[in-house]
């Protein structure tokens, strides 16, 4: 099972949950020899020269930067700068993901958490509630406003990534962003007033015209890119007849074992490209072979 | 297992996202003659003769509403205004509750849905990226700011919920609000970086000192108040020793089959009260002795 854990899963990290609202708790971290830095490039974690993660001294955060306490790795308190970077605005560099192809997939986890909680600061500066400026609390995992006192916190997005199946084979899908050649489980955004199964049957009736008769979870993973909840699962369906929606889908279709077990051997012949190793897609389709 | 679908799913509703941002086809299902309201008393529902939810006509909005677009039940249009409500400020009633308990679950469903999206619009009123007043867009589905062009979507918080498991028994806990001699399942919000399994272990290491061996995913349900994602899960753990955080629980303790089965009948010498049927924890001890 172990080589088909999701990606950005197995984090050492102890969130230290306890300590977050006890801000003397948190400086005398802040104030400790061993309180290490994640160094980062922007948003995109910066390899070190055995292939991991930078870490440096909180020195080394910008000036003025608050701190967020990721928590502790092999004892040591584990921080990263506020740094105000955001993952709006232009599409993201391909660079980062070629790094997580190769980051050790602990330290994919630990980049996730961070990275999402530093984007977050840096699209929720103001109170959704009343508008004003909040600022960073419990230890940089909330924002408190001090003029309504609303407290926000990060945000997590649950998505549900499914595979359609009818006799023994499976549904891959392309969205018109893809390159070329690319196919993977379809997805989709959990609603409010939904269950993941609601939400599951939802997306492949809009997205591909096919009706669910049940769904069974397989897997989960977080999503960094800004913070989703990715919940992977297989629902058997009534009938193969396509109707797709070109609005989500460039193309759809049905694929074996075979076919699948190509893709990710990253056979050059294979009718498809699958999706990357730490991509819960690839934990799906992983999980369905064995299955 | 039809008495133990979780409770706020199995609504009729076809949420037709494809028309969200079609706004002269929304406008042409708003003229329409069928089209319905969906009434409330603030975010409470109002039982109809029949024990339902109330529809009116789109006329009975407040004065300027914006209407949401919930979608088509039985063919007809869907609305809900936007009437400002909250949940923030002082605790609910305990009305809403009671009526919760008798609503028909496919109504129940449908009232989540259009209590957390009212609700959201009435706590996500500025743009959290920019501060300046946004206003609703997609039918209703999302909030845009005319200034940095940001758009901001209904959020939905996942949470885990999950009962431990030892030789047999498992493990129920009380927070310091409940209602005298109620018990429940452990929940949590799953965090930024983290999948189900991990938020899953981490609670329970966190609030009662257990580790976990293993995590089986069991329902989903939504839960309105404000607007989560219910996770259900089982998990179990290498000991029955327990170390309660105490701020997050007032005791817990570890309860057999028999006692799970004789609190779900409301038996007056059950060794605790359980969840009431519309919450998932009910579908959980339900699910779990039935498994």
């Amino acid at each position: 099972m172990n080589d088909i854990q999701p990606g950005f899963t197995g984090s050492p990290l102890d969130r230290v949950d306890h300590l977050r609202r006890d801000p003397q708790g948190v400086a005398e971290l802040q104030a400790s020899l061993s309180a290490r830095l994640l160094l980062l490039d922007g948003l995109d974690p910066i390899p070190s020269d055995d292939g991991g993660l930078s870490w440096g001294s909180l020195a080394e955060a910008p000036d003025g930067a608050e701190l967020a306490l990721l928590g502790l790795i092999e004892g040591k308190p584990r921080f990263v700068a506020l740094n105000g970077r955001s993952s709006a605005g232009p599409a993201r560099g391909t660079a980062v993901w070629r790094m997580l192809e190769y980051l050790p997939s602990a330290d994919a986890a630990t980049y996730a958490a961070a990275r999402s909680l530093v984007d977050w600061h840096a699209r929720h500066r103001f109170c959704a509630n009343c508008g004003v400026a909040t600022t960073p609390t419990n230890a940089g995992w909330a924002r408190k406003c001090g003029t309504c006192h609303a407290e926000h916190f990060p945000r997590t997005d649950p998505v549900v990534i499914m595979l359609a199946e009818h006799e023994g084979r499976v549904l891959v899908g392309r969205q018109p962003g893809f390159p070329p050649g690319f196919y993977s489980a379809l997805a989709g955004f959990i609603e409010v007033g939904e269950s993941i199964e609601e939400a599951v049957a939802r997306e492949l009736r809009e997205e591909a015209g096919v009706r669910a008769t049940s769904v069974r979870y397989l897997a989960s993973q977080p999503w960094p890119f800004p913070s989703s909840l990715m919940i992977a699962c297989v629902a058997p369906v009534e009938s193969d007849a396509l109707t797709i929606d070109a609005n989500e889908l460039e193309d759809a279709m049905w694929v074996t074992r075979d076919d699948v077990a190509a893709a990710l051997a990253g056979d050059p012949h294979a009718r498809f490209t699958g999706p990357p190793r730490f991509a819960i897609a690839n934990t799906l389709f992983r999980r369905w072979l064995a299955g």
